[in-house]
């Protein structure tokens, strides 16, 4: 089959993330729900027996010229993996890459969208072994996992390769141009051509191996660029497995395997930052801390690389005016617990204003909205069935210790935070929400992040006071996400105005089975771009189109 | 009459150069030729008196809070403009801004696309009376003043609104989200809002001081951004006469007029750079020399500030196989004298096989091309009716120093340079081409920018060491064009491949009246990005995408 083939094969489902892409209507091409009506019978079964044969032993790539192996990792719900993986030398990543770029540079950028729809279509195989792997990696729950390792990763890896198709596609290939000049004219035969950027290097970070990384990958891949996706040394295997398979597609397809490599490390030999500094790489995808991203700035500064982040921030949330309190708290405590907090996305700020909020059946005071978000948390935390999977495990001990500082804050504690049991893993480390209370939206404590299961509930003179502390916040400390419970038009108005200029999303009234951490491929752009958390967004057309450029040739 | 009914107005004007811009065929918008049956007979002759009514007198600006005056333009044809412009503080400058932002962020896109063809169709206007006076600030002919700062400046101008307008009607401005969940479905109502980056500085030069900063400008207004516009203090008339004109239309409209501002400094007060460093100021556009553009870029290392360059670079030109060697000199001669050399675009280094050129009548030696090129540019030089006219004047001293150190370099002069005299200018400062053989090109002189009417002639040992030299010099030095003669089409798919891969437009065999200094608007990228010669190009999708950002809203 050619390339243009296997392009027809796929155009469908290209067009229709275009689609979507372009409308943000609601799209989905793989499945969420982990079932085996749609995956088949037996697919969870046989993902966990592959989990459990990744264990103990040497996991391999097609990739060359390993030397030594590395690995370390430990699964949240408290066992070592005990896997090794071969470790490749920053120069022998660059040598494959480069070569690999002069072969994949030729391809037409429909030949590039049908192989990478291709990998992705075959790696979607092993979701269930990507799903476990992610759980025990990351400590995800395990639905949580399956989605956000699985179909939501791949869907926005599909929204980036249409997005940068659409970018390429936006100027014709080729024109016969035809300037009249009186009784002559002059005819030049132009072409256009997409020159990559070069060697992209992705950054991955440990709560979202796939996630996280496929958007700058796949971006990279459709405009002509080769990728090396640096795992995260504590989340390795998942995205091991997808490049594993990437790879295996690519060589059946006569393609460069090199053109998606994995780099791996440990914490005790990083290799990152020796990577990212080379001079032939040209893009850097980086997700994680502010601490690491802003050195990285820094090491890059007056470089030619360019850099895309998504660093941390402070999300804010604001309890205003409500319809139904107990919706509202229903759908704010599982925002909470949510794998525990751990996500970019996780409310940390709530402001409420000091005198009370108003609901259908009256005020409720300050101290009672604590009260009854701490008792929603309860409710879910200790409902046997839903808790244990919602928060997930603790990622790394570190978060441990942030609650443990967070608590000894001599803040007053709304609800304190505790180990929860998960059947069958009783070494697993994991936490409770903790909900403290801060005087005002000046202390100092809630002006950075603290990565994990804390909130801090903050009394504001008044919704629009509410509304001002929030874009401050975020625009001096950065957010992902913004959330807002208010019924008055006047004041959404006003919300939207400031938090629009603060440059960050905003979602208003959540309620039922849609929650502020979540953003959906093809419809909502994940980070703006526009705050101190970071300068890319996914997938806007400065994330593409910065990987490329376009060359002109004039011919009579 | 409303902004929307504004933009009905002019909606064919944008559709035919949105359709130009996709298939990157021929448009223009205003016709080229200064001709008095397209602009009225007397449009001319009324150019030439506004021109002369703005000498030695003061113009005057709609714009606010100015305090003393500056100007000091000189006119390259021999005498002083005599124009004293207000001088505005960065400190009003960017209060003006930031207050016209807060409206003109406000307009939908449509309503701004409006506004913005308005100003430039109102503008346009005063094509004869910016032709003038761009001839005599910058040096240029009256003709190529004419067009590059009407014409063609303005057509950038739209392709540039265009662009921006593209850009945004990517995505859609809201939609109805529906997921499906089995049995039930989440609702979301989500809209999509363009949040300009803020302020925008646009730094102009001295040879072209509308054709580089329109699109700059415009890209920054129609993503919502208000713009000032620093004048090169040697050539402030030519857009002084836009902006005046453009704040009357806003002020006409109803619109603030800050949102395009002029910044005016004279050489001893520069307030460029002071500008430029206030975090006020989010994007800045740079056309000019290296050396200041490689400072601006390490001043603003480390802020938030996006900065777009065009800086210098070396072009050049190889003479491999010609069909007819009187048609490519013909054509060569005409590039290196148009302005005197004074364009971004013109050549450089022109290498040449040193086993001479295979034509259709035989091998020509080294030694006659450059008798031949010598005198090419003679009979266009010493042709009254033509020669002065397309050489123009030298924009300032400087550029005759430097032919002055060229000649004194030691090197073999093919064709000396000579004073050019300018009927009815008998002070003008004028200078024909130089041309200057070198032994090789590893020679450090043809490693750097001779801006101006000076060019080299260099031995390569074949037409592949040509063309390997072009690349590589490229790839270190940077460039706006190049152009090439060849015939076979194995070694114009190597030059191809090469120069792609270096990173710089490319034109094959032009002859006749096509040039390679010229790049028309709406199908020729201006800049490709790509190379050290800057970071913009003249207008892709990068041009304009990282100017805004998109902020999402969702609601139940």
């Amino acid at each position: 089959m050619s390339y243009l083939q296997l392009f027809e094969q796929h155009e469908g489902t290209l067009n229709k993330a275009l689609d979507a892409i372009r409308s943000r209507s609601f799209y989905a091409h793989w499945p969420e729900p982990p079932s085996g009506r749609i995956y088949g019978e037996t697919a969870q079964e046989d993902g966990l027996q592959s989990f459990k044969s990744s264990l103990n032993s040497a996991f391999t790539f097609p990739q060359k010229d390993s030397s030594g192996t590395v690995g370390s990792e430990q699964s949240p719900y408290g066992f070592p993996l005990d896997i090794s993986y071969p470790a490749f030398s920053a120069d022998d990543l660059i040598a494959n890459a480069q070569s690999a770029l002069s072969e994949w540079k030729q391809f037409s950028t429909k030949e590039r969208a049908g192989i990478l729809i291709e990998c992705l279509e075959r790696a979607s195989k092993h979701f269930f072994h990507i799903g476990f792997s992610t759980m025990h990696t990351t400590g995800q729950g395990f639905i949580m996992a399956f989605q956000a390792s699985g179909p939501h990763a791949f869907d926005r890896a599909l929204e980036s390769i249409a997005t940068g198709y659409m970018a390429i596609d936006t100027f014709a290939e080729s024109v016969q141009w035809t300037k009249p000049m009186g009784k002559m004219q002059v005819d030049l035969q132009k072409t256009f051509h997409v020159r990559p950027k070069g060697i992209n290097l992705t950054i991955g970070c440990s709560t979202f191996p796939i996630w996280n990384s496929f958007p700058g990958m796949f971006a990279s891949l459709i405009t002509g660029n080769v990728t090396i996706a640096k795992s995260h040394p504590s989340a390795i295997l998942p995205i091991a497995i997808c490049i594993r398979s990437f790879q295996e597609t690519l060589i059946d397809l006569g393609v460069n395997p090199h053109v998606i490599q994995i780099a791996i490390d440990d914490a005790s030999q990083p290799i990152t930052l020796d990577l990212a500094q080379r001079s032939e790489i040209t893009t850097v995808d980086y997700t994680g801390s502010s601490s690491f991203g802003n050195h990285l700035e820094q090491v890059l500064q007056g470089s030619k690389t360019e850099l895309f982040t998504e660093k941390a921030g402070v999300n804010c949330a604001l309890i205003g005016e409500v319809e139904s309190l107990d919706a509202v708290l229903d759908n704010l405590a599982f925002s909470l617990s949510l794998y525990s907090g751990q996500m970019c996305t996780t409310p940390q700020n709530i402001y409420v204003p000091k005198d009370g909020v108003k609901t259908s059946e009256g005020i409720v005071s300050f101290d009672d909205i604590c009260t009854k978000l701490k008792e929603k948390v309860d409710a879910l935390v200790f409902n046997e069935k839903m808790g244990p999977g919602t928060l997930g495990a603790l990622h790394s001990p570190a978060v441990m210790s942030r609650v443990e500082k967070a608590k000894a804050s001599g803040l007053h504690i709304i609800r304190d935070s505790a180990s929860v049991q998960h059947q069958g893993f009783d070494s697993a480390i994991s936490c409770s929400p903790l909900i403290l209370k801060v005087e005002s939206a000046d202390q100092a404590i809630v002006h950075e992040e603290w990565f994990g299961p804390i909130s801090f509930i903050i009394p504001v003179d008044s919704i629009q006071a509410g509304i001002t502390a929030m874009s401050d916040s975020v625009k001096k400390h950065g957010a992902l996400t913004t959330l807002l419970y208010l019924q008055s038009k006047e004041l959404m108005s006003l919300a939207e105005e400031q938090l629009i200029d603060a440059g960050v999303h905003v979602s208003f009234n959540l309620t039922g089975p849609i929650w502020v951490n979540q953003s959906a491929a093809f419809s909502d752009f994940h980070g703006a771009g526009a705050n101190p958390a970071g300068n890319a967004s996914f997938a806007d057309l400065s994330f593409v189109s910065k990987r490329f450029n376009v060359i002109g040739i004039r011919k009579p």
